[in-house]
């Protein structure tokens, strides 16, 4: 491992957080005592230095024999659950081992419970409460390399991949590798969009055709990347070593019959019903953030086209205001309850959790992101001028300041502004996207900063007011700078990423998967939209790699085999797109250039219903059969890992036959020099041994003819006792 | 094993018929030799029989050395496949064998390669292409008590089911296995269906919402059973182990670089362009059979509907036997063209060439099976008033009989057959189906007995004629009766075996399969649908098994994981179900009493796609909530399987977690015994040694504490420095 020769971080594997603030000062020793001793036990060495008024920092670094024999275990469990193909030797410890695998096994080591062979320290849970971080520390000097080596790419290189794995672990890795993948196949969308766009126009058929198609295709083919990084990246079948949720409370422990273990048992049946608790969920969701929505767009539309009194020019950001403060309200509100659900659910291992919590979190997500267009396209553009009408009997409180007949008149002529849908469009798509950009990474860091020099500051002018004032504890400041002169600057890095919190790639993939949405449900509207993502996918890669190098502490590397849960709301999106295409399509392709005039009559129900029935169905054939081709294609490292596995068996097939072989050919010598012994010995005495065998028919029947010479003079007999007609026939 | 106590068939593993008519004596002779010399390499004792005329029939028993070699060679191999959980070790072998694996295997040293341990003898083809069958014997005994005791019965025990697929091999167990849970499950749908027919007549929303739930239910329901099977008969996994085709034709063969291999290769891409054939095939099929079809029906409906002239009573069966004659020879047509298309997309293995002929074949059955009903509820029935005068134009040839005015009458108050729809599923869920079981089962059978009395008559007259005329051959009567006389019985028995075809599973799946169709797509339209097939399929299950024992040879037990391609066709019969049913409920409930009267503006186009749309969708989401709910429940065998694994594991990683603890254990005593030592060494030492590894950093940082005592002792140095403010508070 070339980064193991610099010493960089000073070995350290692990940096516990140890918070001594809320316990007594007797209690917090003997805790700390506990844990050191627990690392101790299991081969890891520590250091203590001091975090901040509360808390102290323990490095921790495992010793390389006990990480050996660790990283040996894990191995050998992963050949047993079918994840590596090969089975480890003691010896083949000395492989290449990944940095990642090393900070994966290390984390185990102290997170495993005792039966395992681990120092059960679990982090903000039970007696380890105090335990408040446990994190790998940055690799800074790399970091910045690749941020420098990226910013002049356009694609990563599958090195520049396998080296995030090697870092972050997979988990971290696949979600690159998707970005990657996904920034790759925009290329084609991203040109042809704008192709069309130039020449088309919006809602055009022939993007939406092949925009619908190339999302199946991107959906299929990352179906098939991602068995095949998970075999390059050896995790293939990682999801079946379920590690179990702590929180999980069983119903009753049952001894299985089976293994002879003690388990936690609880009903699926019970499960389920609570999980049925997921339908008023998800009506709850969306009548709470529909209402939301539909009230906000109804008051926008009402004043943007219905209203003209005074102050319109202040009016009209009323909605927005709204929107941006209560539908993120409610939306934390809704996540919160949905964690609450997905609590109660009480799901066994942390995967299922983590899908059903997906789940859930995805349908706030749909109807937050998509909810305003499909209220503009499907409700507004259709029923407007019946709809628009009563939305002055809701706001009577508006009325005082218009004049009736003002209204009246308004209301007589009112005209669907046909541009809505596409700037709403143009809104999500690029506009959100470079808030979201700015919220997600600018911001952060800029607090980030802030709030250190405002610490700094803060430090500064305490330590002045107490070397001025004198105050309780004279050693504070002492502590404050008991560091050793070499350490100082490790110290001080080590304790601002402490204060950072724990990166969970699921937001990302979020923000990736509803991104697509947008792609394949609304992008025949405004065939730049790909161009936009091309264009934002590109930051993001990187900004991504900043955000987490820099906002976040190092995540602890976990394995996984694919995107999870993800990949289904990809192919739901997908699959809505067909329908929602097709619609928009039918309803606006024909009077593109002038918008539609909102007649619902002008929109045939049938005709509409019958493109959707039609796209969709197109949509599902074509699916079937890119599946099919795709299955039939073996990419690379699927290829490799079966011909591995394939020699595997046939090596060990091949010591099995050649033993047996050896066994058997000395016996195999012995009967063939007896079988034509017996085949000399004459008809008699055939008989004369039938008769011995006397009473069983089924010997007697085996012991006509003795070995195959004797049966083919047989039959010999039989065919030249034939006429030969047949041949004759032949021959002539 | 029971069986093999009483020595039925003689110990008789495989009967192989070897043809000698085709080919001159010396060059028979010749072949004769090699096949039983090379079933003698592989350790099977062979006894040459005469079989007819132009036949012998060669037993074959295995050596029980050489199988149990056999055997345990094979479930090494199903081990390294994932097939098996244990490894087997040699002495296991004497492990309980079932007649199945025992013909399996002895099947495999017959046809397998010499590579691969066996004799390579495949027949039919090649330089064997005149050994004309290869077949175990029928346990007769056995048969004839299973046959008694079922009748007795109206379920079939998982005994049972176990005793099958001990006889016949794991796919005509997975046959029987999924006719059983069929008919089980049929019990719901025949009695709710009963009271909704008494209670509700047709076309009930009830009915037809609870029929594709139950629909749903069962299509998921086995595909959890086929999984819990396989772990019960230990197959899971089991399509892993391909066995190549030998029709298989590479391109080009190439040396795999991984495994060293030569291996023949036949690009992807090129086959799946010839497996675009497929679309003009469908198309074709189509066509053709949609032609031969709603002709038919047109002429029907003109005959039995308009037409009144002379000869009505004789001509009104003119369309039915059209399509008896035409559709069938139709079918045979197509069935041959897409075996040619099938052997032309050059399948590598026969499990892939078995399921793209599998897929074509259903194209065809779903068009001969369901089309005349489609005509007639989505065609006949919506628009039949406005085609039905043009079927007068297309038949102006009839028209001479007919009075011109009396035509025109009839047509002008022309009027929907409202029992049509009705009468025609009746005739396809009923009579059908009674037609069906006759031709399959009954019919055969008394051909095959009268074949059986011509011959024997026939021979008798031959005989009797040689014996009087004294013709070219005086020989034949001798050979006709060289039997040894204890073996007469016994070689008329095998010779009426080896008369018979072989049996294959798919064409009894396939016809399980279209009756669970006509239950999915059309059974609203009369709900007594499943009661028909409830009764019928009680004797269904009796009378296949009867088929299979006597009007065909003995299966070669083949293993087998599910009913293979026939369970994606059952889930799509019923997402079309959801389709058609939605579409019936809509256009018949509304006049369910006097029937539809034909108008097609009375049936609203957007209202009738509006139910298709929700109930299509509906259906996929309850589906999704089944198939999520099932994969929760561990049906038992699966369950056992994985503890077994579990277990298995376990004991493994025991094994090297002792072995490695016992290693160090050792180790460690001297490390701690050290330790202590050196946390006893005072600072001043600690900062000599610090300075003595100088320039590295790392080095120096993890010497500042040593051992766990020394870090605790630091760290509650730090802990009682700080101000006690927290705990105070606290306290208070």
């Amino acid at each position: 491992m070339a980064e193991s020769e610099k010493p960089c971080n000073l070995h350290v594997d692990y940096v516990i957080r140890y918070s001594f603030g809320n316990a007594e000062q007797s209690q917090a020793i003997a805790q700390l005592e506990k844990l050191l001793q627990s690392l101790a036990q299991v081969g890891l060495q520590a250091e203590v230095r001091q975090g901040d008024e509360s808390s102290l920092l323990v490095f921790v670094r495992a010793s390389e024999k006990r990480l050996k024999r660790a990283v040996y275990r894990s191995r050998v469990r992963d050949w047993l659950y079918g994840i590596r193909n090969s089975e480890p030797t003691s010896s083949s410890s000395t492989e290449t081992q990944t940095e990642a695998e090393r900070l994966r096994v290390v984390h185990q080591m102290i997170t495993h419970s005792n039966e395992e062979g681990g120092a059960g320290i679990t982090p903000n849970h039970g007696e380890w409460k105090d335990v408040t971080a446990l994190f790998p520390l940055h690799d800074i000097e790399t970091n910045k390399t690749w941020m420098r080596d990226w910013s002049k790419k356009t694609f990563l290189s599958d090195d520049d991949l396998d080296q995030i794995r090697n870092k972050f672990g997979e988990s971290v890795g696949f979600y690159f590798s998707f970005l990657q993948s996904y920034f790759r196949f925009l290329i084609f969308p991203a040109v042809f969009g704008f192709s069309c766009w130039f020449l088309l126009g919006g809602f055009s058929l022939i993007y939406t055709a092949i925009n619908c198609l190339w999302c199946i295709i991107f959906v299929e083919y990352w179906k098939r990347q991602e068995v095949d990084l998970s075999c390059r990246w050896e995790t293939k079948n990682v999801s079946v070593v379920r590690t179990s949720r702590r929180e999980f409370k069983p119903e009753k422990v049952v001894t299985d019959e089976g293994t002879g273990e003690k388990l936690g048992v609880f009903p699926a049946t019970k499960r389920m019903q609570r999980q049925l608790l997921q339908i008023p969920f998800a009506l709850l969701a969306a009548i709470a953030l529909g209402a939301i929505i539909a009230t906000c767009f109804a008051i926008e539309i009402f004043i943007s086209e219905l209203y003209n009194g005074p102050l319109k020019t202040y009016l009209i950001f009323i909605p927005t205001i709204l929107v941006s403060a209560l539908v993120p309200t409610m939306s934390a509100i809704l996540t919160s309850i949905a964690t609450k659900l997905n609590d109660y659910e009480n799901h066994e291992t942390k995967d299922a959790y983590d899908v059903a919590l997906t789940q859930k979190v995805f349908v706030i997500n749909f109807i937050t992101s998509y909810l305003p267009i499909f209220l503009t396209a499907f409700v507004y553009v259709p029923f407007a001028s019946l709809i628009v009408p009563y939305l002055d009997v809701f706001h009577l409180t508006v009325r005082p300041f218009v004049s009736k007949e003002h209204a009246v008149a308004k209301q007589s002529h009112f005209q669907i502004d046909p541009a809505r849908l596409r700037n709403q469009v143009i809104y999500f798509t690029v506009t959100a996207q470079i808030v979201g950009f700015a919220m997600e990474t600018i911001v952060p860091y800029i607090k980030q900063h802030a709030l250190r020099k405002y610490k700094k500051y803060n430090k500064e002018r305490n330590g002045k007011l107490e070397r001025n004032g004198d105050k309780e504890s004279p050693e504070r400041p002492v502590i404050v700078f008991d560091d050793p002169v070499e350490e100082v600057q490790f110290l001080t890095r080590v304790r601002n990423e402490v204060e950072l919190s724990d990166y969970d790639v699921t937001d990302d993939l979020r923000e990736m998967c509803i991104q697509f949405g947008y792609l394949a449900l609304f992008s025949p509207t405004w065939p730049l939209v790909p161009l936009s993502f091309f264009v934002n996918n590109w930051v993001e890669l990187r900004s991504d790699f900043f955000k987490i190098c820099m906002e976040f502490r190092r995540p602890v590397p976990l394995r996984t085999d694919s995107i999870g849960p993800w990949l289904d709301s990809l192919g739901f999106l997908s699959w809505v797109g067909s329908i929602t295409s097709a619609a928009l399509v039918y309803m606006f392709s024909g009077n593109a250039q002038h918008g539609p005039n909102g007649e619902p009559t002008e929109i045939k129900g049938w005709a509409l219903l019958l493109t959707i029935f039609f796209s969709e169905h197109l949509y599902l054939i074509v699916r079937y059969v890119v599946r099919a081709a795709m299955a039939r294609i073996e990419p690379p490292n699927s290829r490799k890992e079966r011909a591995d596995r394939y020699l595997m068996r046939k090596r060990y097939l091949e010591s099995i036959s050649v033993e047996s072989d050896e066994r058997d050919d000395d016996e195999e010598l012995a009967s063939q020099s007896e079988a034509p012994e017996i085949s000399r010995t004459s008809l008699e005495d055939d008989a004369r041994k039938a008769s011995l065998h006397g009473a069983d028919p089924a010997a007697r029947f085996w012991l006509h003819q003795r070995g195959w010479t004797e049966s083919a003079q047989v039959g010999a007999g039989i065919i030249q006792a034939q006429p030969v007609r047949g041949n004759v026939k032949k021959q002539q």
